[in-house]
């Protein structure tokens, strides 16, 4: 890395599993190794490397623990996964990643539909596997996730109060963060603002991750507004990897590219080399032939006599 | 329109000028003013209905006189036509039209390159198309707008000095109001902060519209970033249309349904009826069959529940 100043936001890469878990076809384990490779030398400091849960359910995540520990080799890298379960969060822990995220859902109605689980109950869940973390590692980071929280598409509306409450729950029952997910893409600028104000008021530095979709082409103006909030970590997807099925040419999350150039055009350093993250397209296009990938910042290109400030402070 | 609350923001609808210029075919003249209607009835108050110029050079505007006739007879529309230069606005003014706009590049290479003059002899042409506008028609307003504001694909970077400066100039000259045009899609959140506050403590009130463009996917960002900054007029078109040819599957200017969806779900309140704005794309489409017609929000739908709050105050 050639960065001469800190980066100010923290960009964590979802693709290798909020991406390739959307996927119907499966990326070779050795694919999966190179992309993450190429994420790595752009700069990305966090990635989400795959899912904990049974292959039987997404055999595309069968390799995770694999490639867990091929991403652990990487120099400063937070190796995530998601773990929908203290099972699941058992197998992580063994694996040995840095760090994991429990989605749970704001929506009373997807969550019951999604994992039959009530909120209260997966309240339970992060307790479950807080304990079983301070057991097993202690020094793994737990980030509860709170999926819907900006809307639903089967509940509709989803209070505020009971997404604030729900972050609160989460971080009582032992995690360390609590970002918010605007999982079907229904956020808003205004919203986002809103609801980072009173999360930071409710949990104050253990405030998380913004997680937004690009569904109705507010990802990177909701991404903008939590930022002016003070956010200043993003989940996004490369090439939008995850794309929306009801949402044709569209994709579901941000896209690295367009979210890193947002910043880095502001002056605001992301530690990521944009010229190598587009070079980290070629080995997810290798890996998933014909597989749609997105981004308007690499198919237009970077504007003319574009210098990265962070790399060039 | 069933609007009971003032709009808090104007949509300014280029589509029948920027964006049908762009499009190699020409759309028929019946279908142009079926598709004005429809727009008109969706509640947008000002169009820019097409552009005086040469038929040879754009024959896309060849019936713009027609085109303007039927638009006057719309009510409550501000009838806007582009004019590239004095010749442009007499025949602007003979037809009746409400507005002109008149395009003034900040770049002094694209400024050369696009019309042959400097941006001095166009400051002139601002000046006698002023004089010209006093003496046929004082109530017509002119606006210069002021294009490569964020950068040029000829020079690059383009001062803010030099942006500020000429859009001063052009109000000196007798523009009504000056905007800012990000005509490559350069622009960035940031830059378009500082470039209108600069602007608004040079002009004041006759600061104009923000035209964003959404090559590089931060259209929505830059518009939300201007709002924050006081701007209350915004260019954007009905699809997309006016598609950049480098940026493939990208869209040139901000699409106005996602426009719209943003400002509304935002609680911002526009005067347009989403449901009225989507079915405006059936005479865009029937009017040039195969042309591909761009928005997220149109391809994803309004979420679940969604109250357009203008419409029901």
């Amino acid at each position: 890395m050639q960065t001469t100043r800190a980066p100010q936001v923290l960009i964590s890469e979802v693709g290798p599993r909020d991406g390739l878990q959307s996927v119907a076809r499966t990326m070779a384990t050795a694919d999966k190794l190179h992309w993450i490779t190429a994420l790595h030398a752009a700069g990305l400091r966090e990635i989400e490397v795959g899912s904990f849960v049974p292959a039987r359910l997404l055999p595309q995540m069968a390799d995770v623990a694999e490639v867990v520990r091929h991403a652990l080799t990487l120099p400063g890298l937070t190796v995530m996964a998601l773990v929908p379960n203290r099972r699941g969060a058992e197998a992580a822990l063994q694996a040995g990643v840095h760090k994991l995220t429990m989605p749970v859902s704001a929506s009373a109605a997807h969550s019951l539909a999604n994992v039959r689980k009530t909120r209260e109950e997966m309240v339970e869940e992060v307790k479950a596997i807080a304990s079983l973390r301070c057991e097993l590692a202690p020094q793994v980071r737990l980030e509860a996730a709170i999926s819907t929280a900006f809307g639903c598409t089967l509940q509709g509306e989803v209070p505020e109060d009971d997404v604030v409450w729900l972050a609160a729950q989460c971080i009582a029952a032992g995690a360390d963060e609590s970002g918010l997910s605007d999982t079907v893409g229904y956020a808003n600028p205004a919203q986002v603002r809103r609801l980072f104000r009173r999360l930071h008021a409710e949990i104050g530095e253990k405030a998380g991750a913004a997680h937004m979709h690009n569904t109705r082409g507010l990802g990177l103006a909701n991404c903008l507004a939590a930022y002016e909030e003070g956010v200043r970590t993003f989940d996004a997807s490369m090439g939008g990897l995850g794309g929306c099925p009801y949402a044709p040419g569209a994709s579901g999350n941000v896209v690295t590219e367009d979210l890193v150039f947002m910043f880095e055009a502001m002056g605001v350093f992301t530690g990521v080399d944009l010229k190598k993250l587009m070079a980290a397209r070629e080995p997810l296009k290798a890996g998933l032939p014909g597989e749609p990938v997105y981004g308007m910042t690499p198919e237009a290109g970077l504007p003319k006599d574009f210098v990265q400030g962070s790399l060039h402070a």
